[in-house]
């Protein structure tokens, strides 16, 4: 090994997630290998191999590595602030490189459309689907809101307002966009009579 | 003019807007120039700058031209119906060439930031600025809606479930989907007791 350093577990692991992301920034989806990640990373592209059977399957997990989970209240007695941290998580995540990866898997759907799959069945699925979805569903089990409710398209307001607003405007949502959001879309379409509360 | 007709008005136009679109595809946004699209359309680059000073003031002119205003029933009597024909609107303009020059000017926000707004100033907000707002507004104007409830998140329901679904499935909502959008997310946010109606 030289005179290097046998650097093992996380730390590895966290050099190795950083260079796939580097690599991926540099050369793109369509010419991500093994042996780039680990010239970056200074390892071995056997060693790599050994643990992931191909660069898309290492850029997944570094993916997957840094997406975050939201954690609802336990007591389940602030809907709309676990809502809005539900967002603010979001926007916090899409800060992080891994978005930056995750928009140029789905920019490539149609050259690799099993990797766009992978990336939602076992990365955004195993977090809880959606921002907000977590929370939304942890309210139904305790008898807080109709779990009939929570479908799908509801599932998605959240986080489709959010990605709206960056679109139209280039920009993060401001808290005060965030609050509008749950409190003039998400909690209308989980409550009965969000108006007359 | 050589052994050509001469093309006037409307012919003309819809030659040089199908012009400024297919040079768009071919060079890309940062490479448009006049000469290029007057090269497509057969005419002169002096006749280009006559009516629009510049390439993006002519392809937001072909955008323009093909961007759909929805029309509510006059007796605003099927809220519902108008708002799903609103968002069926939306994808048949998403087929049409100009969507995908959109994308294109949307893509390059950050070297064209006052075209993206102008995009929007001048095409989006004089056609009603998103999809499902003119009819949510029409019911509205003749009492059947709290116009209080129509805020910009609330007409961006529509628009941002649509796009969202598109960027999950790399596919249009189907007509079911579409009516759940609707029923779920847009209906409950400006009906006071959606679910008791």
């Amino acid at each position: 090994m030289g005179g290097r350093t046998r650097r093992r577990g996380d730390a590895l692991l966290a050099v190795v997630h950083q260079a796939v992301l580097d690599e991926l920034d540099e050369v793109g989806l369509g010419r991500l290998t093994m042996e780039g990640i680990a010239r970056r990373a200074e390892t071995a592209k056997t060693s790599l191999y050994r643990r992931w059977p191909s660069p898309e399957e290492l850029l997944l997990d570094a993916i997957a590595a840094a997406y975050p989970v939201e954690t609802p209240s336990p007591a389940a007695d602030d809907l709309r602030g676990d809502l809005i941290r539900a967002l603010e998580l979001m926007i916090e995540w899409s800060r992080h490189p891994t978005a930056r990866a995750v928009q140029a898997v789905l920019a490539e759907r149609h050259r690799h459309p099993e990797l766009v799959d992978a990336l939602y069945s076992r990365v955004f699925e195993p977090a809880g689907r959606r921002f907000t979805a977590t929370v939304l569903h942890h309210y139904a089990e305790v008898g807080q809101l109709d779990p009939g409710l929570i479908t799908p398209v509801v599932e998605d307001i959240g986080e489709a307002l959010v990605m709206k607003h960056a679109i139209d405007t280039g920009e993060e949502p401001t808290p005060q966009r965030l609050a509008e959001i749950v409190d003039q879309a998400i909690l209308p379409a989980v409550h009965e009579c969000p108006t007359r509360r």
